[in-house]
C-alpha cells in the first residue's frame, strides 16, 4: 500500500490499513516470493482458491528489502482520480478504423496522365490499393489548393477505404472520438486513430440533466414546452462541442484533426444528439425514430471538427434500449460467447441483457438516479471528497473512505450501497428497510423529518456539518435496487434460467464499476453469485464506442447484436410490478460468497 | 400564313408573303388536297424530292374553302416568340425518372407491428416493392410529425428507389429542373416528374457576363481578385435559384416540391454552380477539378427547394469539353447512331462532335460571343425586336424580319450570318470579308470608323436611329466562324473522315435553330451538306438535361458517352492554327444545295 501511494496510485482502504476492510486487494503477477507471507487477516478475506491465484491484500503484503514485484490492481480496489484513465486505457479489438490516413504521391494532371484534378489522387491511391467511390464535396472544393500546398503527396484520410475526406500533409494526427451520452453523465474518449491509443478522456454533467432527472421526466419537459426538444437537443451537442475541445486541450491536439465520432446512449440521448424529434417516445408504444445505425457529416449536426469528420451512432434495440446496450454487448463479447451470462449497465437507466445459448434478451429498467447521488439528502456524483465505501466495525463505529481522501462532502452511490448493507448486517435496519435505533450508540439519530444515521461527523466534513445518511433515503435506495432485482428476475424468467446457470455477472457503469459487489448483493440488488463469476467492466458502453471507432468488424457486430436483441418491455408489466414490490426489502444476511 | 397568325403562330417571314424569301416553310401532313397546287415560286425553292414530302411555303398555299389541313412547321421557319416552347416540349425518353412519389399506407409502430417510427414507413414501402436503404437525415427529423399529420398514409418522396427523401399527401406536385448553365444564357425547364410534361421554361443572361464575355476572360478574372471564384460562383447559383422561383410562378407550382436538379454547362460554369474553384482551367493543362458525375444535396449549394432535393451534375469530358457537351451527344443519340455524324452546338463556346463507327471525338472552339450579338455594333441577343433574318433582292433593297414583328432594335447572331452571306452572293464583299460601295445604291456608306452596311433606316427602328452591319463587325463574325470551321476539319482530320461520310449534320443552340442554314454553309462556318443530311434541334443541351432528370437510363448513357469521347484538344495546336487562317475568308458563292 505504501509502495502504491508512493507511485501516486490511490487503492481503496476504508480502515486505513488496518488490515479489517478488505478493500485494498492486488493481485500478484510476479516475484510473489519476495513478499512476506500471507496473514490470518488474510486468510479470513480471501478463500484458498483466490489465495492461490495470488490475491494479497495491499495493507498486509510487504516486500522484504528491495524486489521487483509486479502487482495487477483489479478495479474495484481503484480509487477515484484513478478511474477514467483505468476505463480508457484498453480497447479489446483489432485495429481497422472506419478512418485511414494513406500516403500517396500523385502527379499532376497532364497529357498521357490524369485528365481531371481529383483524377491525379484517385490514380495514386489506387497504386495503394485504394478505390475512392466519392469524394467528398468539401474535399473536392479544396483539392487543388491542397494538392498544390502540399505538393502533390501527402496523405488522403479515407472513410471505408472508399471516400475521400481530405488531403494532409504526412504525418498529420488523426483522431477519433468516442462518446458515451449517459442520461446524468457524459464520458468522451479521444484516440489516436494510427495507434488505437486513447489520448485523452473527459467527463462531464449532461447539461439536459436541468430539464428533468430521467427520461421519462425529460420527455415530459419537452411534450410540455414547444422548444423543448430544440432546448435539450442543442445544450447535448453543446456539450459534445465542448468536450472535443477539452479533449483536444488536455493533449495538446487540435479539433480539425477529429475525423470520426462515434456515439452510444440511451434511445432518448441518441435522439437528441441526432437531432430526432423524440417525441414518441414519451408513450406506448415508445417508439424510437429509428433503430438504424446513423452515419451523418459532423457539421450537419453544428459539431465543428475535422474536415469531412463523421458521425456514426450506434443501433437501437427499442425506445428504451439504446445504442449504449447493444455497445455493451458487444465490449462484453455477448455475441461470442457460449452459455448463460448476465449483463447490468448500472446508471439512471439501468440496461439488463440476458445471453443464453445464443439468444440475446434485454430490458431496461429505471432505476433513477440514486446511484448517482441524486434524491439523497447528501448525496453527490463520484467526484473527490464524496464517501465512496463504508464499514461499521462491531461497535457500531463508522468508517469511511472519500474519493482522494479528501474532506467528506457527501455520499456517492458505491457509498449508499454500503451504508445499508452494513446496516442490514449489523441489525440497526429490519428487513424492511426500517432503521432501528439503538442504546448502545448514537449511530442512527433522529434527524429533521425521519431518522438518520451520521456516517461523517461535523469535524470530518469539509463543510464542518454532519453527513448523514436517512431514513428517506433508504427508501429512494430501495425503489432503485428493487428495479434492478426486478428486471433481473423478469429477463431470467423469459430466458427460463436460473441462477445456477449464469456462468458469468458483468457488471458494468462507473457506478457499478465501484460500487463493493458482495454488498450489492448483500441487499438483493444484484443476484447472489460468487465473486469469481462477477466481472466489473467499468464503463463499458464507452469500451463498445471506442471499439466500433477503431474497427469495422466492431461495427459490424454491433449491426448484428442490436438485430438479435429481443426486447422485453418492463413498464406497464404486471409481473415487474409484482417482482418489483418482492424486490424492496432485503433479504437476511447471507455472509461472504465461497 | 393568314392561318398560321391568326392562330397566334408567327412564322418567319422575311418578304411579307411575297413568294421571295422562301423563309416561311410548311411541310403537309393531312389535307393537301384541300391546297391550291405547287406555285412555280415553290418550284423554285423546293427539289422534287422535297415537294414529294409535302414541303410548300406557307405564303404561296392556300386552304380552297374550308377545310382541315395539318401542317409541321419546322423549326427554321419558327419565329422567335414561339421559341422557348418549342424547345422545351418534348423529352424523347420512356418515363423513369430518379425522384419517384410511392403511395404508403403505414401501421403505426404497435406490438407485433413495427417498433420505430421508420420501420412503418419501410414496411409500407417494402409491399410496394421499395427497398429503402437509406431515410434522408432531414426527412428523419420530421417523420414523426409527418406521418401524424398525414394519418400514416401518402406519398413516400424516393430517390433512386432506395433513398427516402420526404412523406407528402398523396398527389402532392412532384416536380424537377432541368439547367442548361451557358456562357452567355442560362435556360432551365419546369418539369412534371410524374408526366414528363415541361411546366414552364426561363432563361437569363448569365449573371457571369459582368467578370468577361467568354471562359478565358473569367477565369481571368478569378486569378485576378482574391474574391473572383466566390463571386462568380454566388452570383450563378443566385441566378439559379431565381429561375427555381421565376419558373414555378410561370404555373403556380411551389419550390418545397422541386426534388430533383440537374445541371448541365461547360466545365467552368460547372464547376461555379457545384463551388468548385476552377482555377485550374486557366492554364495547361486546363484539368478540371474533376470529370465525375456529381450528385450533391442542393441545400449543400445553398440552394432552396424541396426536402432532400438532389442536384445532378453530368460529367465532364475535359477543361473545355464539359457536361453540355455530353448532353449534346445524348440528346441527339450519338451513343445507339451508326456510321458518321457530326454536332455542331454553336455558342460563345461551340461543342463539336464527331461520331464514326461508334468512336466519338469532341472539341471545343473559343467562337466567342458575337453569334450572342455581342463585340456587333448593333448586335443584340435573340430577344424581341431582333433583326433575326435578312435577304438583299436583286436591286439590293434590305429586307428583314424582326423577332416577334418588334420595330428593329439589334440585329442577332441569325440576322448577321444572313447579312453576310447576302453581302458576299451580292458582290457587295469579297472573299476576304472587304465591303464594297456601289454607284448604284446606298445600301454600303462610309460609317464613323468604317464602312457599314445599313440593314433598317432611321425611320423604321425603335430607337429612331439607323442599324448598320460594319466592316468591324464583319471581322468578329469572320472570327468566330472561322473558330467553328477550323474546329470541324480538325476533328474530321482527326478521325479520318471525308464530307461524303457525313450522313448527318446535328446543329444545336439556340443560334443553331434559327440560323439560315444554307447561309451558315454559303459562308463557310458549316460543312456544305445537302439540307436533307441537316437537323436542326434547338437547346439539346437543354433536352439532354431534361432526358436525365426523366430518366435513369439517360443518366447511364450520359455516364458512357463521357468515358467514351476521346478529347481533341484545339488550344495551341498548330493544325488548328492553319485551319483557323484558312477559314477566316469566304467562299465563292455555291448557290442552294440540292
Amino acid at each position: 500500500m505504501e509502495t502504491a501511494q508512493g507511485a501516486g496510485v490511490t487503492l481503496t482502504s476504508i480502515c486505513g490499513g488496518e488490515g479489517t476492510c478488505s478493500k485494498c486487494k492486488v493481485i500478484v503477477k510476479e516475484g510473489g516470493d519476495a513478499l512476506t507471507p500471507v496473514t490470518g487477516i488474510e486468510r479470513n478475506c480471501f478463500s484458498e482458491a483466490e489465495i492461490g491465484d495470488g490475491y494479497r491484500l495491499a495493507c498486509e503484503a510487504r516486500i522484504g528489502g528491495l524486489a521487483e514485484v509486479t502487482v495487477e490492481i483489479p478495479l474495484e480496489s481503484r480509487s477515484a482520480s484513478y478511474r477514467l484513465q483505468a476505463e480508457g486505457s484498453e480497447t479489446p479489438v483489432a485495429l481497422d478504423p472506419s478512418v485511414t490516413a494513406v500516403h500517396f504521391e500523385a502527379v499532376p494532371p497532364g497529357p498521357g496522365v490524369a485528365t481531371a484534378v481529383d483524377e491525379s489522387v484517385r490514380d495514386a491511391l489506387k497504386k495503394a490499393g485504394i478505390s475512392i467511390d466519392l469524394v467528398d464535396s468539401r474535399c473536392l472544393e479544396a483539392i487543388a489548393p491542397d494538392l498544390r500546398g502540399l505538393g502533390w503527396r501527402g496523405e488522403a484520410i479515407v472513410y471505408d477505404r472508399s471516400r475521400l475526406m481530405a488531403l494532409v500533409k504526412d504525418g498529420t494526427p488523426l483522431l477519433g472520438m468516442a462518446f458515451d451520452l449517459g442520461t446524468t453523465k457524459l464520458a468522451a474518449y479521444l484516440l489516436d486513430l494510427r495507434t488505437g491509443k486513447v489520448l485523452a478522456t473527459t467527463s462531464q454533467v449532461n447539461p439536459n440533466v436541468l430539464y428533468g432527472d430521467d427520461v421519462m421526466s425529460r420527455l415530459s419537459y419537452i411534450a410540455d414546452h414547444p422548444e423543448g426538444f430544440e432546448r435539450l437537443s442543442a445544450s447535448l451537442r453543446g456539450a459534445v462541442s465542448q468536450m472535443i475541445g477539452d479533449a483536444c486541450r488536455q493533449c495538446g491536439e487540435e479539433r480539425s484533426h477529429v475525423r470520426e465520432m462515434v456515439f452510444v446512449g440511451n434511445t432518448l440521448m441518441h435522439h437528441l444528439a441526432m437531432g430526432l424529434e423524440p417525441s414518441s417516445l414519451g408513450s406506448s408504444p415508445y417508439a424510437p425514430i429509428t433503430r438504424e445505425t446513423c452515419r451523418v457529416e459532423a457539421r450537419s449536426l453544428g459539431l465543428v471538427a475535422g474536415a469531412g469528420c463523421m458521425v456514426y451512432s450506434l443501433p437501437n434495440v427499442a425506445g428504451f434500449v439504446g445504442a449504449d446496450c447493444v455497445a455493451d454487448a458487444l465490449a462484453a463479447g455477448f455475441d461470442r460467447k457460449e452459455g448463460t451470462a448476465l449483463m447490468v449497465d448500472i446508471g439512471t437507466n439501468t440496461e439488463l441483457i440476458l445471453l443464453k445459448d445464443g439468444h440475446l434478451w434485454t430490458a431496461s429498467t429505471a432505476s433513477g438516479p440514486a446511484f448517482e447521488g441524486a434524491h439523497i439528502k447528501h448525496g453527490m456524483r463520484a467526484a473527490s471528497g464524496a464517501v465512496e465505501h463504508v464499514a461499521l466495525d462491531e461497535s457500531l463505529r463508522v468508517r469511511y473512505q472519500t474519493i482522494d481522501g479528501a474532506p467528506a462532502s457527501g455520499i456517492c452511490g458505491s457509498g449508499t450501497i454500503d451504508i445499508v448493507a452494513e446496516l442490514v448486517h449489523h441489525g440497526m435496519m429490519d428487513e424492511s428497510g426500517r432503521m432501528r435505533t439503538s442504546q448502545v450508540n448514537s449511530l442512527i439519530v433522529e434527524g429533521a423529518d425521519c431518522l438518520e444515521a451520521v456516517i461523517v461527523p461535523p469535524g470530518e466534513s469539509a463543510s464542518r456539518r454532519s453527513i448523514t445518511f436517512t431514513q428517506k433515503d433508504t427508501r429512494e435506495l430501495q425503489k432503485a435496487k428493487a428495479a434492478v432485482a426486478a428486471g433481473i428476475a423478469i429477463l431470467m424468467e423469459r430466458a427460463s434460467t436460473v441462477l445456477e446457470e449464469i456462468s458469468e455477472l458483468v457488471v458494468a457503469g462507473a457506478f457499478g464499476t465501484y460500487v463493493d459487489m458482495q454488498n450489492a448483493m448483500a441487499i438483493g440488488m444484484l443476484p447472489h453469485l460468487p465473486l469469481n463469476r462477477v466481472r466489473q467492466v467499468g464503463n463499458s458502453a464507452g469500451t463498445g464506442a471506442r471499439m466500433c471507432l477503431l474497427s469495422r468488424e466492431a461495427k459490424v457486430r454491433a449491426d448484428l447484436i442490436a438485430r438479435k436483441m429481443e426486447y422485453v418491455e418492463l413498464a406497464g408489466s404486471a409481473v415487474f410490478q409484482a417482482a418489483y414490490l418482492r424486490s424492496l426489502g432485503f433479504p437476511p444476511h447471507r455472509g461472504p460468497s465461497p
